[in-house]
Order: structure tokens, then C-alpha cells, then sequence
């Protein structure tokens, strides 16, 4: 996908050699062959082009980026681990990227407050690393961890599987540092949990896909570590019987319950398909499955976790469940759920959607779009699966067996609006997790409230008012 | 406390006209008499004047008002269950008075989302009432429940005794709806955990203290309701024994330890000598004392308590400790803690700080600001007490017995900076949850970050350009 924009003037041989003294030869980047990886995404799905790669070691190195660029208006695409699914990362216009990735300090870590306080590029694994070395938890966890970085977490309000009972990225961040458009360093770390001094500006900056400024640190919430981590695959019928058995779970583990992952039987088959050395753990198959998970500080999850199952079964709502026996079982569950989305590869076109409902909703939801969904593309397959307990599922659509996969995914924008309309309506969201980037750029304002729209713009004004951050992205 | 500001135009009668045909008649009062208990507040330290009273009963009524005030440049003052203790609530210079008590109803309750969409003047017990009748749990809790609301506690972000585990009202809060200066309508309302579409907007409502707007209701998170709730009173020799307690708990019992509460032996002598019917639960005198509270789903909430106060014993952490036998003991328990606030006035005049400073820091904290209060006046008593969970005390301060009362308060701005200035130090909040309002506007702009102060000045200017919403305060 090449995004046109309007064009970015090309750099001149002296603003680049400017650039180029801030942060050093060795990290500023011209070559071709060193700007490509830069240039686009796993999936292939965005291409950039880019003059210019610079590579900061220091905030104070990004707020001079950020002065120059503002005085010579010249347009910056921040990058993380460049693992984002909108396109928000890819310069599609001849921007200047500023990878953070080699801001990668841990700045502080204080487990008797449990606070840490990162640099923009530490890899989210390595945040969880240093975390478990003090016996504390970073509980943040996607699919993407190994490589996406905090900086980037927190421009895209990162969710993934354990939101249920740690919120989303932007609850785990309780101060950020900032470079605003024109240089000036906004400190806003801080390691309290109660600061009510003056407007919340954090949350400003979490989110917004670095069109409003780039974030270089923040000081994120530690939680103690659980002790107990049980986990259970089910076999159900429904995504109705799938919610009574989340409430079941709630009322009996509350914040113990940690993952509850709805995953249809096409999705489940995809994984078995596909994925190396990949099993369905249950003997039969069954329309829905559920992945759900207990951590608990105490030895209690064992028997909350069969309790809430004995009560599924008894109850007609749980058809078939294994608890995973061991450490090896329980990775096992995990990595059929975390190769649903590269197992739809190898079945040709997939249609994405990361759509949100209220919770209640998810049933119906499913209902109605899988109906309109095959109306509008006779024997394309939805293939949904996702994040249960926040209402949050990726509804991703295959296309029919043996069709042109071409043919197929022209078709994206016409099977978002027969799915958006449905989100629309039931109160949710066309992007739940993954933001807005250039992808839903366009379907936004259809989908936002009016206002909202009008204040994002005013707001975009007054931190960016040339326009030299991310430009294009969101808005 | 009469605070002088720039003096609003006194209103002409065609537009109080215009105003109370926008309420009606019955809701708009210009009486002294009916106003009266809109202008002071419970402490008796602020006192405002106004000419005019609304009490709107809809979104639209409120979106008038704006409209009009904006017209004609009339300053309003948002106000909910006039509890705030920073005289944010209060109309200190003749501004009309927007009383949102009237718009109470709770629009939605859905325990399967485990949401609930309430008016700003939904009473916060009435809220924790509505969501008990479902089973669920609104976990936000204070002193002055009864009276407050929910469009108070989410323009001042309360914090209050749960936000150990819960989180401040911020973190309760989904969506928002909000009418601005201007009277537009921002639609945020949402049910949803997972929503990246777009910056975030309601964080800057929520504790902006009417500033930039004013909330007319929100959705709101409930939690399961806990099945299990065991209390203890512990006595023990230091704020170091008490944070090494935290761990112990917080590793032990993760987020079911709703309440972490460090009370002085002074704070504690106070409430039962001033407050009625109450005692202190241990048979001999401690220095200090925690009381805290394990809410849990399941039963073994007292067998966790048991075993974090058995390793409190064991490492001679804890000097005693009772837990609470019953619902009568429970409440009698938390009815001391309640009533230290109360109970600081029959000892004379009483210097207030609502601080937060890094968990780990509160030792010290509390060492420091004892020396250097007692060096600045010698025989003064803190009265230290507070969540140290959050790592917020309130450090009160009540003079040498005897003293002359006004005498001791007329040193209150010098109290708070010695204090303060140790607070800054340690990385802490001059407001951890009472918020600015005016009390501590002037301190403000000493304490906060440059850029950030900038940054509210010109949030302020963009939603606010006539500077007609709750003028004069945090700002």
C-alpha cells in the first residue's frame, strides 16, 4: 500500500549533514540498503520511502532532531520496533524517520515502589526480563514483544492478551517524558500513583501515534509477581456459553482472571494446519474454544480454575476442558493462540478488523457480521478470535478456497463498512488495539463523534502547528 | 478564605432571565438564602458570593448555559456535592453557579460489560448502591460518599481508600460525555476497555476541576463483587515496618489487598478521644498503626491475612494486630480511621498537606517533614496518616496546645513550604488527591514541570478562550 500525501520537500546535502552531526556519522542513515528495513513491515502490506534515518542515543539528542526539523519544517516519522499494523510507523511520503531503538536504558527500577522507569526503545521483553529480576511483573504481552519497544507501546496504547486484569498500556504508564514538535522536553516521569497537580497530560501523548510529540521514556507500574499461573483450554458451543463462563470466571477468580481468549473452530483449525507442532489439546472438536488463564500470589488458582470449569460443565455450558499439566503444556496452548494470525497466511486474502463491543455485545456481534460478511462474499470464511474479556475481537474474514486472493482483498474496503456499520452500532470500535496509522485514517471521522474529531484537530494544532510529526497518521 | 480575583461584570436581569427560562424558575435562584449553602463549604474556609444558582436537569440545559454564558462572557463555577477541600467548588468572585445535583440518573447499568452510565449528580454511595443491587462492585470509596458525586469525584480524579487496588477515579472511568465553554457536546461516552481510535480526550476532562469543561455523566467500570472481606488493626514501631508489611501483603495477597492505610499513634489518640464510641482495638500503645483491608472473590482471604500477619510476627515486624470478627468490628475499625480528619479540630488549628511521594520514599518523607516542621515551630504536633499504598499521607499538622489558633495558621503558607520542599525533592505531589482548586494555585507553577505548565496554559486557551469556566482556579 503507498500512501500519497502531500510532498515532502526533498533534504538538502546541508540539512542532512546538520542532522547527521546531532546524532553522529554512525547513526545517521542514507544508504538504500541500510534505510529498507526501516522502510516496511512484516506483513508487507506498506512500503516508505525515506532520505533519512537517524538513530538517537539521548533525549537531548531527539529534542534537537525535533528543533531543526521544526525550523526547516521538516516532516519526522518516530519508529519503534517497527511491529505496528496501521501503517503509523512507515515514512509514506519521504519523511525523516527517528528510530528510537537505540535508546534502550532502564533508567530506574524500584521494586519497594514498584515503578520502573524505561527508555523509549527497551524491547518489551526485555522491560518483563528486568522486571522478573526483581520479582515483579511488567504484565504487558503481545504477540509482537520480542522486538516492539515501550516507546512504542505507549504511541499505540499497546493491549494484547493480558488487559483483563491490567488494563491497556496506557493504564501501566504513570508519567512520560516527551519531545514536543519544537524541541521543548516535556518531564512528566513520575513514579506516583497519585498526582492530582494540574491537567493529566500523559495521556495525551499515549495513544497518539507520535503525531503529537515523541515519547523517549516513561515510568511504568510494577505489579507483584504471581506465584500460581494456571491455564485451561475449553471446548464450548457458542460465544454466548463463552460469556456465561468469563461472568462464572469473574465472579470466582476476579482480578485473578488474567487471559480469557475466545477462538473460533476455523481459527483453532488454521493454527493445527499451519503452525509447526501445533495440536488441538481437546480429543474431539467443538464449535468455540476459550483460553483462559488464572495468576494468583497464593496456591488458590489450581482450585479456582477447576471450581470455575466444574461449574461450566454442570451448568451445560462447557462441553470439553483440559488444564495444561505443566509448564511445556502450558506454551503449547499459547502458541496455537499466538499463530492465529500468521496461520490465515497459507489460506490465501485475509480481511482484518481489530473491532471492540461492549462485552455483553461480543455474541451478536459475531452473529450478525459473519451473516452480512458471506452475504456480501458468498464462501468467504470469518475466522474470528480474540480478547473475550475486553469485548475485543479480530474479526478476520478468509477468502472462499481456490478464488483470486487479489480479487479478494480488493474487496477490504467493502467488507469494513458492512463490518464498521455493525460495530457502530452496538456502541464499539473499528480499531480496538492497533489504532488508526494511514489504515482507518479515512473511515474516522464516519465513525468518531463530531466533537472528538474537532478537539483531536485543535489539539493536533497546538502541539504539531507545522504539521511535522508523523504527518498524515491518525488525522 | 476570600480570594480577590479579576471582578466579573454583574450580571443584568434580562440575562439572569435568559439564564433561569433556560432551567425554569423553580431551578434558578437568586435568593440569598437559597444560595447560601452553595457558597461555603463544610470546613467553613472558603467562602464565595454569587447572584445566581442554576440547577440544570439535562445535558442540553448545560450546553444552554454555556451557549449563553459564553455569549455574554459570564464565569461559571461547575459544582457538584461542594465537598471538595480546595475551594475548586466555590464561586469566589461572584460567578454563577452551575449545581449539577439534579442530573442524577443512572442511565445504564450493564453487569455482563460491567459497566454503568451515570449523570454527574449520581451520589457516589448511590452509585456503589446500584451496582451492589447487580452484584458488582463500584469500587471508589471516601470520606464524603455520602454527599459527593460522580461528576465531583471525576473533575478532582479522587483518590480515596481503594485506589490501592482499583486505581483513582481516573482509572474507573470509560468514557465521558462533556459539555464545553462553548456549550458543545463531546460525546464519549463508551462501554469499552479497548478503544485506539484516536487521541485520548476524556483524561483531559477528567481532574481538569472544571476548568475546561464540564462533565455531565460518565461510563463507568464495575468489578465482581468481592465475597470475602477481612480487616486488621496492626500496631508496630515505624513507617520502615510498615512498608516492609506492604511487601509482605502486596506478594502475599497482590490485588486483593484493597486498603493499606498508616496511621501516627497521635492520629489514632485524636480520633478516640474526640470521636464518639470509637477505641483502639489494641490493648497496649504503638507508635504506629495499619489497618488494612483483603477483599477477595473466594474464601481464603482471612487464611491470606493470617499468613501476612504470622510473617509480620515471625520477622518482628508487627508488634500486635487484631483482625475484625465481624461486620460491627470491621466498621468500628475503619469509623477510627474515618473520623481523624474530624477529630484534629478539637485540638486547635490544623496545617493540612495532601502529599504523595514514591512508596518507598514515605519513611523518609515522614522523618524529614517532623524535624523540619518541629525546628520551624517548635511544639507543633504532626498528625501524620494517610494510604501508604499509594505513597499518599496526609501530613496534617496541629499546633502546641495552648497556642493562639489563628497565630499557628497564619504560618500555614510556611508549613507548606518546608514540607513541600521536601516533597519535590523526593520526586513526590503537593496534591496527591484533593486536587488545586485555589488553595494551592499559587504553589503550582514552583513545583510543576516548565513545559508542562505551558502546555496547561495552552489547553486551557484552546478550550477555554474567554476564560469563563471556573475561573481563577488550578491556573
Amino acid at each position: 500500500m503507498n500512501i500519497v500525501q502531500p510532498s515532502t520537500p526533498p533534504l538538502s546535502p546541508e540539512l542532512v549533514a546538520r542532522f547527521r552531526r546531532i546524532v553522529g556519522d554512525k547513526y545517521a542513515m542514507t544508504d538504500a540498503a541500510d534505510i529498507a528495513p526501516y522502510l516496511t513491515e512484516e506483513r508487507d502490506l506498506f512500503h516508505g520511502r525515506s532520505p533519512l534515518v537517524l538513530r538517537p542515543g539521548s533525549t537531548a539528542e531527539v529534542s534537537a532532531i525535533c528543533k531543526l526539523a521544526t525550523k526547516h519544517k521538516i516532516a519526522l516519522v518516530p519508529q519503534g520496533g517497527n511491529t505496528g499494523l496501521v501503517g503509523g510507523q512507515t515514512p509514506h511520503n519521504g519523511e525523516v524517520v527517528v528510530s528510537m531503538r537505540r535508546m534502550d536504558k532502564i533508567r530506574d527500577i524500584d521494586p519497594a515502589s514498584n515503578t520502573m522507569t524505561c527508555e523509549a526503545g527497551v524491547v518489551l521483553q526485555v522491560a518483563q526480563q528486568r522486571a522478573a529480576e526483581v520479582d515483579r511483573l511488567f504484565p504487558l504481552s503481545l504477540g509482537a514483544e520480542g522486538s516492539c519497544t515501550i516507546g512504542g507501546n505507549l504511541s499505540t496504547n499497546a493491549g494484547g492478551t493480558t488487559a483483563l486484569a491490567y488494563g491497556v498500556a496506557r493504564e501501566m504508564a504513570l508519567g512520560v517524558e516527551v519531545v514536543l514538535a519544537d524541541g521543548r522536553i516535556l518531564n512528566s516521569l513520575s513514579k506516583l500513583k497519585k498526582d492530582n497537580t494540574g491537567y493529566d497530560l500523559r495521556n495525551l501523548f499515549i495513544g497518539a501515534e507520535g503525531t503529537l510529540g515523541i515519547i523517549t521514556a516513561a515510568t511504568l507500574k510494577l505489579f507483584p509477581k504471581p506465584r500460581a499461573v494456571e491455564t485451561a483450554f475449553v471446548g464450548l458451543k457458542s460465544p454466548a456459553d463463552a460469556l456465561k463462563l468469563l461472568t462464572i470466571s469473574q465472579n470466582e477468580a476476579a482480578g485473578s482472571l488474567t487471559s480469557f481468549e475466545l477462538l473460533s473452530e476455523l481459527a483453532v483449525d488454521f493454527s493445527v494446519r499451519h503452525g509447526i507442532d501445533i495440536r488441538d489439546p481437546l480429543a474431539a472438536k467443538h464449535p468455540w474454544y476459550v483460553l483462559m488463564e488464572l495468576s494468583s500470589s497464593r496456591d488458590d488458582a489450581r482450585a479456582a480454575l477447576e471450581s470455575i470449569l466444574a461449574q461450566g460443565l454442570e451448568q451445560g455450558i462447557v462441553d470439553d476442558a483440559v488444564i495444561a499439566a505443566n509448564l511445556g503444556q502450558r506454551q503449547a496452548f499459547w502458541k496455537l493462540r499466538d499463530e492465529m494470525s500468521a496461520a490465515q497466511k497459507p489460506e490465501g486474502g485475509s480481511i482484518k478488523h481489530d473491532i471492540s463491543v461492549p462485552v455483553a455485545a461480543v455474541p451478536d456481534f459475531i452473529a450478525e457480521a459473519d451473516a452480512a460478511v458471506v452475504k456480501l462474499l458468498p464462501g468467504s470464511r470469518p475466522v474470528p478470535f480474540g480478547h473475550l474479556g475486553d469485548g475485543n475481537i479480530h474479526y478476520n474474514v478468509s477468502q472462499r478456497p481456490g478464488d483470486n486472493a487479489a480479487d479478494f482483498l480488493a474487496r477490504w474496503h467493502e467488507v469494513n463498512a458492512v463490518v464498521f456499520q455493525i460495530v457502530m452500532r452496538m456502541g464499539g470500535s473499528i480499531s480496538a488495539e492497533h489504532g488508526i496509522g494511514v489504515l482507518k485514517r479515512d473511515e474516522l471521522p464516519e465513525v468518531k463523534d463530531k466533537v472528538a474529531i474537532e478537539l483531536m484537530r485543535d489539539i493536533k494544532a497546538m502541539l504539531d502547528p507545522l504539521g511535522i510529526m508523523n504527518p498524515g497518521k491518525v488525522l
